[in-house]
């Protein structure tokens, strides 16, 4: 087996493009085959390593890996595993750094948020303190854009312009009908603590009164008299109403609404989804009809309206990384600098783990309306970009075809251990 | 104004494509200035004719009606508006007719399910009892895909194309994380009665194992230890679970599963939706965790992933609609005639109004699998034909661009009446 293997691994919950930067990885590695020798994948992400279950990606055909490029979700399997925080030592790390050892992997690729840089970091200094030098680059990926210092985190365009155009597209649908039926239609978006994703479904609205009327952002105290109020307002002034709400607004005590005391007193006890209880707080208080949805997986696995941008995004990370990893670098976060806004203009930057590493970027204050409910002009210049361009991928039958790996895993040589 | 007017009017839920077959009317009559007047359209379905506020068509570009073709929901405004069932002769149909002669109206084109059928075919007695007789031709319309002879409903194909990318997206999702955290996954679709919307995921399985593993149908009875049985054999099998569950499943008392008792026994009370109930169920007996999403509107507004058989069906039917009206035909809808399978080649036909009103058609019992959990290859090879083609809109600035009619209403030439 050559030296110079390169580990890769998808963290936490997939997007419609982090398997485009799988794709620039291996495919960037391909175009070296002097300098690197084997990628070796994670399966189900970092807990492949620990479990020494390296998928041996020299079993997937060319045709294969570019494939990738147009397949959501993770393609090795993905996990939520957080490896132990209590010091550098801990023997976790250690068996990452065993196993990485025994197959020659010298370059140690984590695609993922905020945990997983951190990881990425631990590992970079644990190395060096071990003897067995590692190099670590962390690759970027969460719909919920919440990393800091890079412009944006590939996966959030996608989602960004998924939400976008169902805002548009049921803000029509519920327009045709609010003369003698429904009036206000609720659709519940992903992000526990940033409002980023509901904040992309404003971008739907190009002129006052197109929906959404309201964007509800966790990072805005839920005030129902206020919130009642406005809606109120909208219903007489456009007849209809739509609502995006983050799954995780919270009301004045700092608690999600999905647990709040609000959900008893309407007396009812909640199964999940804030949307409901949205619904249902204006039923009772105004008397509308109201309809709707929650996204969950739909929105963030959407390859079928992947914005192009977050695509080229996502594959360039990939293959940057594996530049970097040639130049010797390590340590570092690969991210996405922007040049110019009009026209969109962008490179590929890098920042120090350390200073990525469990730090949350929150929506800036300035990117919400005053009053709370909708997005800024700044915000639409911010992430008006990301949605651009429609990466369509084949399809066959009349549905899209993505690609399922072969996932072959290559023969252990240490000894297994329990995780 | 020109004698031989046509009033065009959209009833009930929309469609991806209902406005493809006000486009397929409009262009179409536009092409005949000999013998057609001008097309009316209902503002806001029937009850546009019966408060006299006709759109005046004319006023719309030949770019706009263009536009129609690839935009969604009711662009005219439709309504849940049921004319009253009481004999031939009541005001409401009377007032319907004296709206048709007072503005040269000599055709009447009513695009909807199974109501406006019967409505159309009311119409089409009365005005002959009248003495001023009225073409009246039904366009079947309906995400439901309920109504008879016709082999399929404009509106249905749009919709399993959604569902079915939808299950495979989001079933790629969920298997990617599967190993260590979600394993469940479950879809609520539309279908109050019948399971056709329910059925189409089934197209997303190609080979034994993809998802949907379950489909929860209004046809058969939900019978929850069968069902977790099934739900635990598949995670044995797969590691996962991807379930579709219609809206109108039923328990065995033939209450729906959203009102059901089942649902006090897990001590909540639902604020609407089956999706939670079904993941609670698999929650408290089984132990795994889960995800679920409501798609309602989105389902069927999702234009951005149109088929493009069913844009063709549509703006055919309109199409049809016209030249039918123009060779004097009346009390009728038009059908789709399917001549093959494979390939698929179809036709318009017509059928009786009498003969479709009123009667609903659900899933054949041969469409789903003996033990009631997913589709036959028979449903397949009646279905797949649907989803065939994608009929992209056009985009600016990474948006869908839907137009937005003028919707001027011509001048009232009656005294106004209380609807």
């Amino acid at each position: 087996m050559p030296a110079n293997n390169i580990f890769y691994a998808q963290s936490g919950g997939p997007t419609a493009v982090i398997n485009a930067t799988a794709c620039g990885v291996i495919e960037t590695a391909r175009q070296h085959p002097e300098e690197i020798g084997t990628v070796f994948a994670g399966k189900n992400g970092i807990l492949g390593a620990l479990r020494e279950e390296l998928i041996d990606t020299r079993f997937e055909s060319d045709a294969d890996i570019a494939a990738l490029k147009h397949t959501p979700a993770s393609a090795f399997g993905s996990c939520r595993f957080k490896l132990d925080d209590s010091g550098n030592n801990h023997e976790q790390y250690e068996r990452l750094i065993e196993v990485f050892e025994a197959h020659n992997i010298s370059t140690f690729l984590y695609n993922g948020g905020n945990d997983s840089h951190d990881t990425a970091n631990k590992i970079h200094v644990l190395s060096l303190e071990m003897g067995y030098p590692i190099k670590c680059l962390g690759l970027p990926k969460t719909i919920d854009n919440d990393l800091p210092i890079t412009d944006v985190c590939p996966g959030f365009g996608s989602v960004a312009k998924y939400v976008a155009i169902s805002t548009r597209e049921a803000g029509l649908d519920v327009a045709s009908m609010a003369a003698s039926s429904t009036k206000i239609f609720i659709l519940e978006v992903m992000g526990r603590h940033a409002g980023w994703i509901a904040a992309a479904s404003g971008l739907a609205q190009e002129k006052t009164g197109d929906p959404p009327h309201i964007i509800l952002f966790p990072e805005i105290t839920f005030t129902p008299q206020s919130f009642l109020k406005r809606v109120e307002e909208s219903v007489k002034t456009h007849d209809h109403c739509v609502i995006v709400v983050s799954e995780g607004v919270r009301e004045s005590s700092g608690k999600f609404l999905t647990n709040a005391e609000l959900t008893d007193a309407f007396g009812h006890t909640q199964l999940g989804g804030v949307a409901p209880i949205i619904a249902h707080l204006i039923k009772s208080n105004l008397g509308y009809k109201y309809h709707w949805a929650v996204s969950d997986y739909l929105q963030r696995s959407a390859r079928h309206i992947a914005s192009q941008v977050d695509v080229d995004h996502a594959y360039a990370i990939g293959k940057a990384a594996v530049e970097q990893a040639l130049l010797g670098n390590s340590g570092i976060m690969l991210t996405i600098e922007r040049l110019s806004s009009q026209p969109y203009e962008w490179t590929i930057g890098t920042a120090p783990l350390s200073k990525v590493a469990n730090v949350e970027r929150k929506m800036p204050r300035h990117f919400i309306t005053e009053e709370g409910y909708h997005i800024t002009d700044a915000c639409r210049e911010y992430m008006q970009p990301f949605i651009q361009g429609e990466a369509y991928p084949p399809y066959h039958n009349g549905l899209p075809q993505y690609v399922r790996l072969k996932n072959r895993c290559v023969e252990k040589r240490l000894e297994p251990i329990n995780v």
